[in-house]
């Protein structure tokens, strides 16, 4: 099945909003196993009937976003009317929402608001819980007057308004389309500890052989996920054998990062945890605090920058800064004592390094950092890694590490040996 | 001038990797006044060959970014030989550079690697600092014998190989191809704590008034760019005008964010600032210390989430806590006070507030944040804000106001008034 996207805005094109939309469609299309062919943006106006008309005769499905709103240049409404040669329809049932939900607002319905109810003849509307202007189905078979057999959908461009009608109502209908589509699920296995090709090494001969499976290796921000698409049995299996095979290193098989799956870990057990970050510099907390429920996991955090931030707050003595440096495991090992006895928590994670790009050495270059995990009743345990390139790239690997060596503690998996 | 851009990559149809090539080309593009007339993303392999074709039938200049790889479905090179009928040389200077380049590594150039000498006909190199493929420009009277007029530039994909060439190759031949273009300027004015549409009331009259410029509004994460193009004398003007106007609220004219103007600024006078944060758990000293240099500026940082860390590190009384809760001015004072006095530094922010979704009340609903700003040898100053919207936004309005507020202070404004 051959599917295209277009994406009308003009802030598209001079690259006022980056085009999130045309990722997230492909994922979700590629999560049916199906490939997008191509994706054109265009600006708003008429720019959108070509490329319309082009891609209705290369494909057999298309999907547009954008040009649904009140305005002169949104057109998509009248272009896919002018390229499968239907008349337009003003739709009962869209204008009495219309003046309901403008009535609530206390005003009239305008005439530009009133071309939201217009849908080209024989179309299906696709309604919006989020915004005015509903979505068009088109079906295949209003074209033939054209000699064209491509089903068009036409949905809203903001996120909001278009996520929702894409999971709602064109998922169902495209896996109506694809022999066997009913039955398709896709899982997302998120891993992280270990790279995109060792992952890939140990999972992918495994998975090939359950069979009937489309596998998708995506690198994300200190995480893989692994995308699996197929048969609900089939995607069963997969579970079960990634587990067994990488087990340590899965963090999740929905999607959620690893901050989310520490805090929902410590919230089951009713456990704390603090942060006593140097190079981080209040990420790892900050990461935390995204989740919703944090409040309940995490009372205290700090961020020691300063040499006596570290023995002033976490009580880290100035000598073996002296001895060792402010970036070593001992130092580590003490910021993440401290912090646990300070803050009173069950964990404390503790890290302390050079984000650069100044401020290496030959023994310790930039990028070095020494992560260091306490939990009550247990030895404080430290590990060393290098993360290398700019310093966001840094901060994300670093806090991602700290954090995935809390979740393996939780786990009962332990730190890594090295 | 017509212009279109081709991305090619099936990593951008499946949704693994988002465009943001296009976006950042269009932004370059936009600075010169030139706007995108379409932009299409065609799978790795041939697929590139027919939307070449059509985008040259249709425009004066097609940029194409991707396909220059040494393996078999980089075909980018092929394709443009092809739609403009020229033949492929295989250019004996890059062939050098290769084989130089692989020798330092000490391995042969193999044949894979040899596609990438190859250069269609007549078609001029641009050099790649920081990879092997150079990009290729292919005049317009190249296309003769197939009756076309339209130039071809060839980029690599990777972005860090892609701006490069694009600022130091591309740029300044497009200048030479627009009547003007070599005098025309492009500058970013960042303001803050303005909505974007009380910025072009107070800008455009005036702005228009100075004639030439092509004027752009962008919405940032919690500040707005306006973006003027046009020659250097006008855009002089135009940012006297915007600084009369609108000072107080221009965080830069060189699109650095507040947190390194802070950072800037702090740095000359030796001054130094600390952070507690309770709702952003942690975001503003993160934005901080995102900043090379931050280490010279910010030596503290709490993340005093539960009210006994209030109590504990920055001596917030628990009496005041439960007289007005912990979201109230009086507790954001004493956080921003304690924060100063226990850190010692010049400066403290201080937030707190219902990040959400949940803890909201009828008199302080979600979104509700109080911010203090306290600095040595002045009072203390809080400002109540209310943030609507998603978490994730909350913490980024919320951490661009505590900053912002420090920018005002450091530049001699003072807060807002409410």
């Amino acid at each position: 099945m051959k599917i295209e996207l277009i994406n009308t805005g003009t802030e598209l094109l001079i690259g006022d909003v980056i085009n999130t939309n045309a990722a997230w469609l492909g994922q979700k299309l590629a999560e049916l196993g199906l490939s997008v062919e191509r994706a054109t943006v265009v600006p708003d106006g008429m720019a959108i009937q070509d490329a319309l008309g082009e891609a209705c005769r290369r494909s057999d499905v298309v999907i547009v976003t954008g040009g649904l709103g009140p305005t002169s240049d949104d057109v998509s409404r009248e272009a896919a009317s002018a390229v499968l040669g239907l008349a337009i329809d003003v739709s009962d049932a869209v204008l009495k929402e219309l003046t309901e939900f403008f009535a609530q607002r206390g005003k009239p319905v305008n005439e530009h608001n009133k071309r939201q109810a217009m849908v080209p003849h024989g179309g299906i509307t696709l309604p919006n819980k989020h915004g005015t202007a509903p979505g068009v189905f088109l079906p295949a078979a209003l074209g033939e007057s054209r000699g064209l057999s491509c089903a068009v959908f036409l949905l809203p461009g903001p996120p909001r308004e278009l996520k929702p009608m894409m999971e709602h109502e064109v998922i169902p209908r495209l896996r109506e389309m694809l022999p066997g589509g009913e039955d398709r699920v896709c899982r997302y296995f998120k891993f992280t500890g270990l790279g995109e090709s060792d992952i890939s090494m140990a999972l992918q001969n495994g998975l090939e052989a359950i069979g009937g499976l489309e596998i998708g290796y995506c690198l994300g921000k200190g995480d893989v996920d692994v995308r699996l698409s197929g048969p609900a049995g089939a995607i069963e299996r997969a579970g079960v054998f990634c587990r067994e095979a990488l087990g340590e290193y899965l963090i999740s098989d929905d999607r959620r990062l690893v901050e989310e799956v520490c805090v929902a870990m410590l919230s089951e057990r009713g456990q704390w945890v603090a942060t006593a970050e140097s190079c981080t510099g209040g990420r790892i907390a900050d990461r935390l605090t995204n989740v919703s429920g944090a409040s309940r996991v995490l009372g205290h955090g700090f961020v020691t920058y300063a040499n006596e931030a570290k023995t002033l707050h976490l009580g880290v003595p100035p000598e073996l800064i002296a001895a060792h440096g402010a970036v070593s495991e001992p130092v580590a090992a003490a910021m993440a004592e401290g912090c646990l006895r300070v803050s009173g928590a069950d964990h404390a994670v503790a890290v302390t390094g050079i984000a650069g790009p100044t401020g290496g050495t030959p023994e310790k270059p930039t990028g070095t950092v020494f992560i260091a995990l306490a939990s009550k009743g247990q030895p404080v345990e430290v590990r060393k890694r290098w993360f290398s390139g700019e310093r966001e790239r840094f901060k994300i690997l670093t806090s991602q590490t700290a954090l995935d060596f809390l979740r393996r503690r939780l786990s009962g998996y332990g730190l890594p040996i090295s």
